[in-house]
């Protein structure tokens, strides 16, 4: 089944609100096995949303519309319905003493306005709205599927729920299953090379996604139950990680923080971080798992070379290898186990920018990992990049050299 | 002129990504003068993109693409202009020639896939983009224009802001001058209802914005040239100002961590943080500011409550009001300013959750803030609130209330 979304509202054109209806609508059809090959924002325009509607009714099996089904003027999801169908409207009596007992029960008096709310057209059935005042509207004809339902998220959520899944779901052949491998270390492209052989795959499905702090790799299959497309993703997610080895790290959900707050409690070790370059980043990169005052202690954002010194990093190493090298960054690591008392000690430094520091290019990074079982250090080259992602990628490879060190 | 979006990824239409990059153009059109008639998402199929390319072609002046810029087989974006066109891509030397550098600065060998990014169509130019490997293309043919752009969020900001709306404006009638006043400590709609009686004017316009860190007042003029669309933006600032007072805190890029180290510059003072429920978030913002370290010693991240004692809160503090009191948090702010010996000190502590502690409520936060002049705290009640949510706005919070400090 082909699938299409048109979200109504001009205040989605004038970028008032984001049309996150549609990214609820699109991650609910997945799963259900239904393709959705378009999504458009049309604004409070009769001749627009008709021309839209028209369109998708020649390329769609099913056009799932929220917005416009407001008691005023602006709203026209059901106006332009009924021109594109050429039936008319006709207020339902049924709806009309619902309607009024809906605003009897709040004790207002019924606009004249509203009573649009209460109209059907010969194809359309009404969908329940058991927390607002619009109902939806469930239109079959021709083979095709219109679901009109409200733009406000929590009353659309339960009728798309309670109400059009039921109805669509005897219409549906297959389950879907998704799973991503969340990968780190490799561009986008060396990924998609190491996949090369399975791209071509047509189910299970392959793809690589950029994310800000991974490369997703989702394998997605289609079968017609959920066991069965199960299956077929595991097996191609064997030949993908042996494709990728250890540069995957964890699956779906999870993030690096997450897979390093996984580590640290399985082998019941603490951990502490000394970070100048990062600000602050990596602790709270790490505090954002929920759970982790199991494993962190905390943080010392050394930002002044006084404070590496007063936190336990040795004068001698400063002065000697500077304040930005692979010496001071295992200097650090090893005073914030010390101070803190902590298992694993993590210690970052770099420049930030925008200027160059001890003759070092923005963006030259030293991270060390110190832990009972020994030290790990990596540098970085100069990045031509902004500040904040300077920040944010160190944190990335911080996190990962923890994970390394901890996995080995 | 009237504009379209159409945003390139298949992400999006399996609901991973939503696509707040709409939502960015749509509300910097508006002010621009531009009409936005439509947006449309479709995923990473050529005819698909080409089809929807066309319709845009035939009913809009211009069209704005993000996506599928980058360098794979899924990346559609280049090949479907040449499509509509009818146009040839060919690899221009320069660009060839800007992205192995660009490779060679991260030490990274070019992929050959990688090329398509340095191609052009005789009707193209290139959009740099100095914050990733893929640049962006503007397009000019029969009086039409097409920008396409890459669709990671920054970089596409980036490019819009400094290449694309420079390339709109001389092509727009008349100047367009904007200036935004950030607002922080009012809602939205309160913020609304100070400016209610400036709201309907049309030039210059005046609309407010939700962002994550404030509530921007924008406030737009045309005329026929800049300066004098400066004196009418200039004009109803005073007015916005009257209507706002220190609500204000600052103008167009202001961010708070921005105008606090203004302020502690101005003042030759230093700073220091020690934050547990933030978890490094705070020292991170404050360090996010180029030349932060001209006033910023230092954090501590005194995840736990050992660490708090150690770094100088009184243990009595701690067993008496608890680890979530005002108390402890004047004591941290006292114990940062100590321990690290500078001027103003910020103490953070609360719960961040997902469970109470000590029988307070998650998103209880205390924050204090101590300097020679004195000492400054507040509290907040328990928001239910996920805990990237609770650390975010206890930032915000907390650098409102050394603002406020500062500025007194």
């Amino acid at each position: 089944m082909r699938a299409e979304i048109l979200s109504c509202g001009t205040e989605l054109l004038l970028g008032h609100i984001t049309d996150t209806n549609a990214t609820y609508l699109a991650q609910s059809l997945a799963p259900l096995g239904i393709d959705l090959y378009f999504v458009s924002q049309v604004g409070d325009n009769q001749e627009r949303i008709v021309g839209t509607l028209r369109r998708a009714w020649e390329r769609s099996d099913l056009i799932i519309m929220t917005g416009g089904l407001g008691p005023t003027e602006d709203d026209l999801a059901r106006e332009s319905i009924s021109a594109l169908l050429g039936e008319t409207m006709q207020v339902d009596p049924d709806q009309a003493t619902e309607l009024r007992a809906k605003f009897a029960q709040m004790g207002v008096q019924m606009p004249d306005s509203n009573m649009k709310q209460a109209t059907l057209i010969p194809s359309a059935q009404i969908l329940l709205n058991p927390i607002g005042s619009a109902p939806g509207w469930w239109v079959e004809k021709d083979g095709r599927i219109i679901v009109a339902m409200p733009g406000v998220p929590r009353e659309m959520y339960r009728m798309w729920q309670e109400q059009a899944i039921p109805r669509l779901q005897p219409l549906l052949g297959g389950s879907i299953f998704t799973r991503i491998l969340r990968v780190t270390g490799l561009g986008e492209s060396t990924v998609e090379e190491r996949v090369a052989s399975l791209l071509h795959s047509t189910n299970p499905t392959i793809a690589t996604y950029a994310k800000d702090d991974a490369i997703d790799v989702r394998i997605t299959a289609k079968a017609a139950s959920i066991p069965e497309a199960e299956r077929l993703v595991a097996a191609m997610e064997t030949n993908a990680r042996e494709l990728l080895g250890s540069y995957v790290f964890g699956v779906d959900r999870d993030t690096l923080a997450s897979v390093v707050g996984g580590l640290l409690l399985a082998r019941h070790q603490t951990l502490g971080v000394m970070e100048s370059l990062t600000g602050g980043l990596l602790a709270s990169s790490i505090t954002d798992i929920s759970g982790s005052s199991a494993y962190f202690a905390g943080g010392l954002v050394t930002y002044s070379s006084e404070l590496k010194a007063q936190m336990g990093v040795p004068q001698e190493t400063l002065q000697q290898y500077g304040i930005v090298s692979k010496e001071t960054a295992l200097a650090m690591a090893h005073a914030v186990r010390e101070r803190l008392g902590v298992d694993v000690g993590v210690g970052i430094t770099g420049v930030a920018g925008p200027d160059p520091l001890e003759g070092k290019p923005v963006g030259t990074v030293y991270i060390a990992v110190e832990g009972p079982q020994g030290s790990l250090a990596t540098d970085s080259a100069g990045r031509r990049m902004n500040r904040s992602d300077n920040k944010r990628l160190s944190v990335y490879a911080a996190l990962n050299l923890l994970r390394r060190f901890l996995a080995s």
